[in-house]
Formats: C-alpha cells, sequence, structure tokens
C-alpha cells in the first residue's frame, strides 16, 4: 500500500466555478454543503434526493441553493458528490452521469468502495469522470440538521482510483477533499475495503454482537464500558447491513479472524494462563494506545 | 434471581461512629473516601497499602486522616472497604480480618465475587462479618487524583450475600452505598459473575480483540466508531487479567457464546442475505437502545 499513498497538500484549489450537486442531503452532504458554503467553493449548490420535503427543510436551512427530486438537473454540475446509502450510489451516479458535462467529475463518500467502484467504472459516461471516495468522519447522528461545515477539518479522505488512468480525477478529488480541511490519502477499492473492514465494520458487527449478548433486564447492570463498546450498535440497521454487504468478502476474512482471537482469550481462562492474558492484554492495549495518539 | 432482588431506599444510616477502613486509595477507594468525607458519614478514615509513599500523597489531598502500610490499626475499624485488584482482596480481607474487633464488618469493591466470596466466607474472624459489594462505577482513569465524591452517585451498585445468615451484613452494606447515593441490588455471587461476564467482561475481551486486529499504520483510518469500540482496551493489562481469571467459569461460555452471535453475521454475509443482517442488527439496536435509556 505503501507505494501508492501519498498525502496531497492543501495548496491546490479545485474552483467549482458553477455548480456542484449533492445527493443524498443528510449527516454527510448536509455537512458538505455546510463546508463548501463557508470556504466559498461553489457558486451553487443544487442538492438531488427523493423527498422534496427534506430537500425543501435543507434549502431552507440555507445548505443548498435548488432542489431537485430527479437526475435532469445534472446536466448543470461541474462536480457531483454522491452521499446516498452504499446500495444506491451505483445506480444514482450512473444516472446522474449520463446527463453531466464532459470534464465534469463524479466522487462519493460510501463506507465501501470495490463493489461501487467495479460497478460504476472510472468513465460512467463520455468524458465523465469517476473516482471513488470515503471521508472518515460521521457521527451516529443522521440529517442534516447536524450537519458541521468542520466535519471534515483534521480528518482523513481515502480516495480509490482503480488504475493510473485516473490519476488526474483522484488528483481532482483530492484537492476537493483537502479544501474541506481534509487529509487525503490514494489506496485501491480492495485495498480500502479490507482496511475498513478492521477499523470500522467488524468493530460494528462485534459491537452488535456484544448488545445483542445481555438479557432483557440485565441494562441496569451494564455502565462505562458496555456504553462505549455498544455505542455503534445503535447505529441504523438498514444502512449497516448495506455497508456489510457491499464489503463481504474482506468481513468474512475479518470476522474468522476476531473468532480465532477471542478464542486465544477463552483457551488462556480456560488453562487459568494469566502470563498469557496479561500479554494478550497488553498487546491490545499499545494498538490502542497507539491509536489514541494518532486520533488526537 | 427477581425474588432476591432488592432496592433499598435512603432511610437507613450506617453510623460509622468512628473509624472507616480503605485498602487501595486509587480511584474507587478514593472516591469512597471523598464520599464518605463530604457527607461526614466517618469521624476518621485510614488508608491501607503497600505504598507509603502513595498514601501519604492521599493523606496531603486530604481524603484519608492516617496511612496504614500493615494491618495492625485495623483493630481501630468499623467498616473496612477493600479496593485491591480482585488478585489481592481475598488475602487483605483475611489479613485485617485478623485484627478486626467482634461487630465490624467487611466489604469490598472487586468486580468478581463468587471466587472470593468463597475464598473469605461470611465470618473471616470470629464476630466479623464479610459480604461481597460491587459498585457499577469507575473510569478508565486511575490513582486517587481522580477521585470524585459523587463518583456512585445515581450508580447501581450489587452486594452479593451467600446466604440467609448473612442478611444483616449484606443490609448494613447496603446502607452504606445507599448513602453514598447508590442504589443497590443484591444477588448471589454466581448471578453476579454472570451477569457482569455479559455487560462488562465480554466487552472487554472483545474490545480488546478488535483493538488487536487493525494492523500498524492502519490507525490513521480509524475514527470514532474504533475510539469507541476500543476504549476499554487501553485498560490496564494487570487489572484485567485478574478480573476475568477471578471469572473464568462465567467468561468461557460467554466468549463462546459471543463467537455464536459473530457466526451468525458471517452466515449472512456469505449468504449475501440482507434481511437476516437487518434482523441481526435491529435486535442488536433495540438492546442497545433499551441500555441508553436506562442509563440516562
Amino acid at each position: 500500500m505503501a507505494d501508492r499513498t501519498g498525502t496531497y497538500e492543501r495548496d491546490g484549489a479545485l474552483d467549482v466555478k458553477g455548480t456542484l450537486g449533492i445527493a443524498g442531503v443528510g449527516l454527510i452532504g448536509g455537512s458538505i454543503a455546510a463546508a463548501v458554503r463557508s470556504r466559498r467553493l461553489a457558486a451553487r449548490i443544487i442538492g438531488f434526493g427523493r423527498s422534496k420535503e427534506r430537500l425543501d427543510a435543507a434549502r431552507q436551512a440555507g445548505l443548498i441553493d435548488e432542489i431537485a427530486t430527479g437526475y435532469d438537473a445534472a446536466r448543470q454540475i461541474d462536480l457531483f458528490v454522491c452521499c446516498l446509502p452504499v446500495d444506491r450510489i451505483a445506480d444514482s451516479v450512473r444516472e446522474a452521469a449520463g446527463h453531466m458535462k464532459p470534464g465534469s467529475l463524479i466522487t462519493d463518500a460510501g463506507s465501501a468502495k470495490a463493489s461501487i467502484c467495479e460497478a460504476i467504472g472510472p468513465a460512467p459516461a463520455p468524458g465523465v469522470r469517476f473516482v471513488g471516495s470515503h471521508p472518515l468522519a460521521g457521527s451516529e447522528r443522521q440529517g442534516f440538521e447536524h450537519a458541521d461545515a468542520d466535519l471534515f477539518a483534521g480528518r482523513t479522505c481515502i480516495v480509490t482510483p482503480t488504475g493510473t488512468a485516473d490519476a488526474p480525477a483522484a488528483r481532482d478529488a483530492a484537492i476537493f477533499w483537502n479544501q474541506l480541511g481534509s487529509r487525503v490519502v490514494e489506496m485501491s477499492p480492495d485495498e480500502h475495503d479490507e482496511v475498513l473492514a478492521r477499523t470500522s465494520h467488524l468493530p460494528h458487527v462485534v459491537s452488535a454482537a456484544v448488545a445483542a449478548g445481555i438479557r432483557a433486564g440485565e441494562e441496569q447492570y451494564a455502565a462505562g464500558g458496555f456504553r462505549d463498546v455498544t455505542r455503534v450498535a445503535g447505529g441504523d440497521p438498514g444502512l449497516w447491513s448495506s455497508i456489510l454487504l457491499a464489503n463481504r468478502d474482506a468481513m468474512r476474512g475479518e470476522i474468522a479472524r476476531h473468532i480465532d482471537r477471542c478464542r486465544a482469550f477463552a483457551t488462556a481462562l480456560e488453562e487459568a494462563d494469566g502470563d498469557e492474558l496479561c500479554r494478550l492484554l497488553a498487546q491490545s492495549k499499545a494498538r490502542r494506545d497507539a491509536f489514541a495518539e494518532s486520533f488526537k
């Protein structure tokens, strides 16, 4: 991964010169709108979605200028960022691309990349470029009401070109995320999915498994540790089943490895091996401490 | 469990009339001292421990009045609360009991109960009563420097009598915890250990397994979900290996059940069964939401 990993400096500038399109004006899409507005990166923002009512509310909140429930208005767009749930990204991008101008750019904000990038390809319409993105920022809160112009500031965004032909598109997408304050790292869609299986998708499955493990009425005997380990299990089941399904190949391997690690604890307990338990816990603590240091 | 579960009202009062002893003046012991002081529940507090330096510092911080590195001073104590790590509680209590007055009471704050209660018994010395306690409060922070007089306020404390003969001791211990602001629930040591395996000890093992799952350099691709799921994995390996060992019987069953729940996710992913994934995630979310409601 190292040879293709690069961090872009914030000296470039993708002048949207006109119109940014955002599909799915929720927490992520709404925060992109707020970030672009506060940094004056676009003259106009069009919000695309299925619910005219929600789009109208986002417009009234000042996040977007115009709304569209179909993709005809995509012909006006210079940059399209698809923030829909992962199971709707490919269809949305392909449909929008059919209306977009040659030279325009499309990216997304989905938490799984290989299946989406493969379904879309680097040129979903003549002269229209696509490259995948995944901003590592978010919250268990949903809806544009929690939009935050600084949600991406200081965070990492992964951009996933599928080959050298995508390099210009990846560069332009990287500059866009840089302008929102993110540090950008490039990796292939497959690498992204393997890394995110370990850093995000497995933690979600495991959190859900722990939450399901307590019995009715035992909530009162849980405290801060349980609260933190299970926080993400409170997330939307539909959104997360789509993410897990989109990354099912990498996830099956990671669940198997997690089971092996749990078995190592069970064996140490069975053998009442305090040294081995300490060793396992110290190894986990070292990794966790390294993360805490980098997450500051 | 229900028939023996009771909540004590805060109308009783255990007048320590004289001297409270605390072994292990760390976060928990220090917070008990602070809580007793601020509520004027004891005339005097003696801190017991191995490190004269740390005890002196706790005295200078105003948490305790006197310090003792041996148990001779236990003869002055009316109530002794042992806040040492679980693997040192039984020895400490038995030694202190040998010096204590008939009619005095001992309890502890250990996170595992069956092995400790069995090793100590309800009468560790003639006329000296012991009953186990586990206040469900804490923090990943350590040391009396983080002591908080309200750490136990509004929290649950589990008191674990081993039989009907312990009822008076359990009642007195319950009144003590009530006076610190806790709600008290009684259960047997075995019931305690099974419930805590699910609400605290399994979450710890699983958190450690997730933290160990990322590879060196991948910390930068982890965000808020990983941070929360792995927070407790930053805890002290020695303390936690003792807790897990002390509860090894219940833990082996809970790890096996956790593995089964992870396998259910793996099977749903293998079969690309979105409905089943949604069902599993919704079940976890319901349990987590119920917890969040009760933890407010």
